[in-house]
């Protein structure tokens, strides 16, 4: 096992990107058995066709047999057939129908599985009371499984936020009284707080007034300065090692990987307990350590993570990829329901980002399991205010038709933001993944981190977290607000009539100029830091740091805005909808809609982004600016290139993904991708009868195909069916010998119904019809490649055989579609990894 | 063409049913032209395969070669084969390429046709200037688009609002001064009115008043009744006239039948302007008359005939069946948008109720088209509150857990209205159809409406228009609310400290009593009347209804709640939330999550009904309470039957639906299914070389299938292509002899690459490979159904072959698809009409 996973890992050391092969191998290796009840199926061993597989040895064999939690019947795409070998509820032969660690899912396959155990409950619930109850309650497990994912990610995402608030405020100072209090509560707590004062009380204390005793001064600053970058660097170092020693999989926002498990893929442990509680456990403390990232992208794969371990309570996900793959669908709408307080947001996101089969059933559980999450959120508070969110806001002041020109300019702002910060950012994780840079990772983060610490603290828009300086600059400034930002020279007279929160424009004071150039500094500190950050070795989501860039833009531009018209009133652009004295002008409205554009830049959401935003402000009418500025962001930074942050590091990870988006635009016909090419020997393929176990033995040794088409006659080459190579070894030749007598190498295998008339005295035949799919996917040699690839991804082939006048011609896998693809683009088509 | 229609309504007379076969032979029978621009497609000759289809004559061949502007290429999918003949973005051949009336289109064909039209602009843009700029109009068209639909549309509904408010209001009387004022106008207007008394002012005159001068006494009642009774008669009569006379289509809610339309039918003349002109006439002639209706559903289809309309503007979208599809499904967005003024809720509903095939990038673009439409509406602002809808609400007072009992108790009643309402409609709407009364339909609409009228005028809860009803249902009682529901008992001292809006729950007063005894009477009226009221010849929208019974049963349940709670303020169940003085129950929201109920139950909507009410409200708490409700209403309708009532109505009218969302449980392979069966004759092939002109002409004449396999051979049945009837007979057999020279009847069709060697003194083949699909769609005998009905849903296909080991079995057409699901439901097979 650990063998296998350093070899792996030396073959792609950017995956991961751990040096140290022998991570793994420490006191996690005993419980394997134990681990495996978190994997995404449990069979650990690997017989994957890379070159690094271990030979097939009777251990093998061994290790399948144990495991048989994980297995199903192979044949099941024969249906009802009279060869039907397995029952569906039971296990005859252990480890068929699972896959290999790196391999592709086949949909059909599974849906069908699903479908014949549904009817097999179905069908058993006539005969009896129990049976009656247990087909009520395999209907109902979808929704206990719901309802167990949202409360249980609910839970989990009020804890972080709670640590991390917490944990953050430790930078600074510390609750003398009740240390396990935040800042904020601490002074909450405190009788000796005033509202003007609000965040002053004695019981917090700074560092400096603890070492030294006193809080003013440049010795007390410096001592808080340094402090300050202890702790980022001790929380940023414990994050980075907790995930270099138990879980490498908990770095990163995990999206991109998600996509891709989503889509079809197995990537064994990424959804498993150490995952998990690694992921947890460091997402608190890179947040903490003030390092650009957030936690909101991670969130989903936390999410996932519970999704995926809750599955093994119930055999019908356990047991069924596609099944369990409605459940992370639904678990990734959870994430982002927690992550920004939005149901109905999430379950949008999961639609149009993250899933790949979404059907109706799982839209409608996706939302309940969202909305259990955020009430369960709720219900812990985690901020005190009984919102979700840091940044929830409500506008009151309506916004003019004239001002949809500054939003486009967000929009745009947003869009080469986003293109530009994807290129930049996609160069640099080559570049680590290319030269000594991704050898040393804790190194990389420690140096991040102390230079994240040294520049931001002296800023006080880059000392406090991301989600409060999204929240301070999405804020409307209120009459009492003494905040930088509002510093608004207050106007002569203050009794005037403003009635309830709206106020009018007013000129800018010292306060708001100060606030302004710290903001531009943050701004361009934020742009660069925040491309060297998002890739390493932690736990990092991209939006809230994207969101600050935007909100940034947007609360500059919208302050100028509103001292354009406080000072030009009477010219042509204002005339008419802006008289003096009018609150004509929102800037956390600019905020917000620049936060919109420059995640959308990046991340290329569109409805779901909008969505998200609007369950933010709870505003319909607030929809048309941010909808402006999304759209515009989306078009422009589609010209400099249409993949999103996610696909472009699925791309940069050789992730086996068909993008569901873009269109095959390509003039090719299926004979020109499939093999083997016209170069290449003949396609490897079984004969139906003729052919003897050893022969077979022999072929499929000689060879590492996954799978071999079965003909009629190695004359005629018409097709009769698909054999998998992992059945053909395992259920076929190992446990055919052993079930039916006198099996030997010169017997003959036969995959026909009837058996062939042989010599008396030749040994029995081999009769393996029963793991034999019947109806294997064919396309002729003339279909083009766009009908092709809308085939795999609509229906979620693995592979697909050609035929040329019922003629057996050659085979296309999912992955000669994505070498393909990526020859047409001028890549490197060996990028691809897995298979 | 008139023929036709009327054997076809001879045939059918249960889809329109019009007896008089005439009613389409007036003056619009000459504008043929005209009236194609607005046909779904634009050829309006029928060359389906029944029996009243007309002969293959000379004049058909004419008539395609009119129709120049809805055709394309036939053999699209062969990609860029060597043997590609036609230019995607020339039309050699009229008519190749489209589709007759009543007949499914190929999903594949036509999106393959789009990426070949897609790649060839692209191509072009790089060789000039103009050419770029073609292409980059081509990419926004459909932003151009979905722009006029939203503004068409919004516009189109305010229009209707309030010409259905100024109608409904003259059946009482008339505002003498400004006489197109509805009432409320009439009296805002007034100088007179107070807030009290805000509904009476000397300009406004009931017809009493206009005609005996006196608005008190029986007189004067009798003469207001007749009146009432007068109006209602005569606009239902104007309403069901003019649909019989000039636009069948407009009756109904449409929205079965659009269904039906995007899951790729072709019905003709379905979205044309006629019905949409007629459709919005009577649509307000219908709702003014007092019947038992709504206007919601009617939108969605007013909507979708804006859009298919628009569509012939583009291109892009006039030739493509399938991109057409892609607007409509955004125009039903659009029309529940408008509907109830919640644009996420449209493009929900759209998704999981109307759409059948939904890419992303719709779902983007509905939701911009849905935005502008409310947008449209609101700056039109049809009831002058600017909000989009009657029955916008905002409650103030949160729920409490305990209230989920009553909650839920609402949604087992909504899910046993619901189905018990499917069950007697359907029963009702079968009677229709099978004994006289449907006849006579002008007769039962006259009937229904007097009924109603006289019974609904002296209560003045069904007076009202439901919309009217459903908004005083869901308003909460505020201090000052003079209307019965809000009867309360004022408490002694006035002077309490109730702040804001919030009212401390009070003992019911004798006007409640009365408003309760008149709810309940209103409600057992409209459970009847909107079962015989739905399905008549009049537009006619079921969310209304559905919602009115929902939401008196649950303000009955809740007025009983408050007053349980206030009673029994001490007792276990309401000890501790709710003390005495205190606001517990919000009567409102139990109408709210009533009518939440019996409209989930109806229609079987989840998320899109959900996100509705949320959108109305505005509150993300209440969702919790419209969750449960809808989601036990769902369970509890879907045990008594899992069809909601447009599918009910989809079955009921046999249009050849294949439901996306149930799944097909039965266990039989496609060699069940297949045609021809054990018995049939064989298939009907042609080969491809070898054959005639005149045998193929021959075969094609004695059969009616749609289309024919061509094999390598009648004896091996091996499986080259597919040829379409339609293209074989047009395409080859008419210009295949007249461009080839010297084609006659005794020449050979060749449908090889090369020409075989023949007989010098033969005549000159014809070659038809041009015309052959290369790349049909085959299954194996042994692919369970449940796998091939997948395969149809998903890629949207007409026919699929059946092999065997390479060689040609039989066919599967989603007819035998459906035919086959009908028979295991046990259903007769033939009610499936048309394909």
């Amino acid at each position: 096992m650990s063998q296998f996973w350093s070899s792996w890992f030396r073959e792609y050391p950017d995956f991961g990107g751990m040096e140290n092969p022998g991570y793994r191998t420490g006191s996690f290796d005993g419980d394997d058995d134990d681990d495996e009840m978190v994997d995404i199926a449990g069979v650990t061993l690997d017989f994957s066709t890379t070159d690094d597989a271990p030979p097939l040895s009777s251990g093998g064999y061994e290790e399948y047999s144990r495991n048989s939690s994980s297995s199903s019947r192979a044949a099941s795409m024969n249906g009802n057939g009279p060869t039907k070998l397995v029952d569906p509820l039971e296990d005859p032969v252990p480890g068929v129908g699972t896959y290999e660690d790196f391999n592709t899912i086949d949909w059909v396959r599974e849906k069908s599985k699903d479908r014949d155990r549904h009817r097999e409950i179905t069908n058993k619930s006539r005969q009896s009371t129990v049976n009656l109850l247990h087909s009520v309650s395999d209907a109902f497990s979808g929704w206990l499984l719901m309802l167990l994912v949202g409360l249980l990610s609910g839970a989990l995402a009020g804890g972080i936020d709670i640590a991390a608030h917490w944990m953050t405020a430790m930078k600074e100072g510390v609750c003398v009284v009740h240390f396990w209090y935040n800042h904020e509560h601490c002074c909450w707590a405190s009788n000796e707080t005033t509202f003007q004062e609000r965040h002053h009380c004695p019981q917090w204390q700074s560092w400096a007034e603890l070492i030294t005793g006193t809080s003013e001064g440049a010795f007390a600053y410096i001592v808080n300065f340094l402090m300050y970058i202890f702790w980022a660097l001790l929380f940023s170092f414990l994050a980075v090692a907790l995930v270099r020693a138990f879980a490498p999989y908990a770095c990163g926002s995990g999206i991109p990987e998600i996509k891709t498990i989503l889509s079809g893929f197995i990537i064994r442990g990424y959804l498993g307990k150490w995952t998990l509680m690694i992921k947890i456990i460091t997402l608190v403390l890179a947040v903490s350590s003030g390092l650009s990232l957030g936690k909101e992208g991670p969130l989903v794969h936390v999410a996932c993570c519970c999704a995926n371990i809750l599955c093994h309570l119930f055999t019908k996900y356990r047991k069924n990829e596609a099944k369990r793959r409605e459940v992370l669908s639904a678990a990734a709408a959870v994430g982002v329901s927690v992550a920004f307080g939005a149901p109905i947001g999430g379950v949008l996101f999961s639609l149009e980002e993250v899933s790949y089969y979404f059907p109706l059933k799982t839209l409608w559980r996706s939302f309940f399991a969202a909305l259990v999450a955020a009430f369960t959120l709720r219900s812990i508070n985690p901020f005190g205010n009984s919102q979700l969110v840091l940044f929830y806001v409500e506008f009151h002041a309506p916004w003019h038709l004239v001002e949809l020109a500054p939003f486009i300019l967000l929009g745009i702002f947003g869009g080469l933001w986003g293109a530009l910060f994807i290129k930049a950012n996609i160069a640099w994780c080559r570049r680590r993944k290319t030269t000594r840079l991704g050898h040393y990772p804790v190194m990389e983060v420690l140096v991040v981190t102390a230079l994240t610490a040294l520049i931001a603290y002296p800023n006080i828009y880059t000392r406090m977290s991301g989600a409060e300086l999204i929240s301070e600059l999405f804020n409307d400034c209120s009459r009492l607000d003494s905040s930088q930002l509002c510093g608004y020279q207050q106007p002569a007279n203050n009794t005037d009539t403003g009635v309830g929160n709206t106020l009018p424009d007013r000129p800018a004071g010292p306060g708001l100029y100060t606030a302004l150039w710290q903001l531009a500094l943050a701004l361009v500190f934020k742009m660069m830091i925040t491309v060297i950050t998002f890739g390493m070795k932690v736990p990092s989501g991209l939006f809230i740091p994207s969101m600050a860039v935007g909100a940034i833009t947007g609360r500059l531009l919208g302050v100028g805005m509103e001292q354009l018209a406080y000072y030009n009133h009477d010219s042509i652009i204002f005339k008419g909808w802006c008289s003096q004295g009018a609150d004509c002008i929102t800037p956390g409205l600019y905020a917000m809609v620049g936060a919109a554009a420059c995640l959308g830049g990046v991340t290329r959401m569109t409805v779901s982004l909008v969505v998200i935003m609007f369950e933010l402000t709870g505003g319909l009418e607030y929809i048309v600016p941010l909808m402006a500025a999304t759209m515009t962001s989306k078009w422009v930074a589609d010209a400099f290139g249409r993949e999103g942050i996610y696909e472009a590091h699925i791309r940069l990870n050789g992730y086996p993904f068909l993008e569901p988006k873009e269109e095959f635009e390509h003039s090719s016909l299926a004979v020109d991708v499939m093999r083997p090419r016209r170069s290449d020997p003949a396609l490897a393929v079984l004969t139906q009868e003729g052919m003897t176990v050893g022969e077979v033995e022999a072929l499929v040794e000689s060879t590492h195909y996954s799978g071999f088409p079965v003909v009629v006659s190695q004359q005629s080459q018409r097709l009769v069916g698909f054999v998998l190579r992992r059945d053909l070894l395992l259920f076929a030749l190992y446990n055919g010998r052993k079930r039916q007598e006198g099996v030997v190498s010169s017997s003959q295998v036969v995959f026909t119904e009837h058996t062939p008339s042989q010599a008396p005295d030749a040994p029995p035949p081999l009769r393996l019809r029963g793991i034999m799919d019947l109806s294997p996917f064919t396309v002729t040699d003339h279909t083009p490649m766009d009908i092709t690839v809308d085939i795999f991804r609509k229906l979620g082939l693995r592979q697909c055989l050609v035929t040329h006048n019922g003629r057996l011609l050659g085979i296309i896998t999912k992955k000669d579609i994505l070498k393909h693809m990526a020859q047409i683009t001028n890549r490197d088509p060996d990028s691809i990894l897995f298979n």
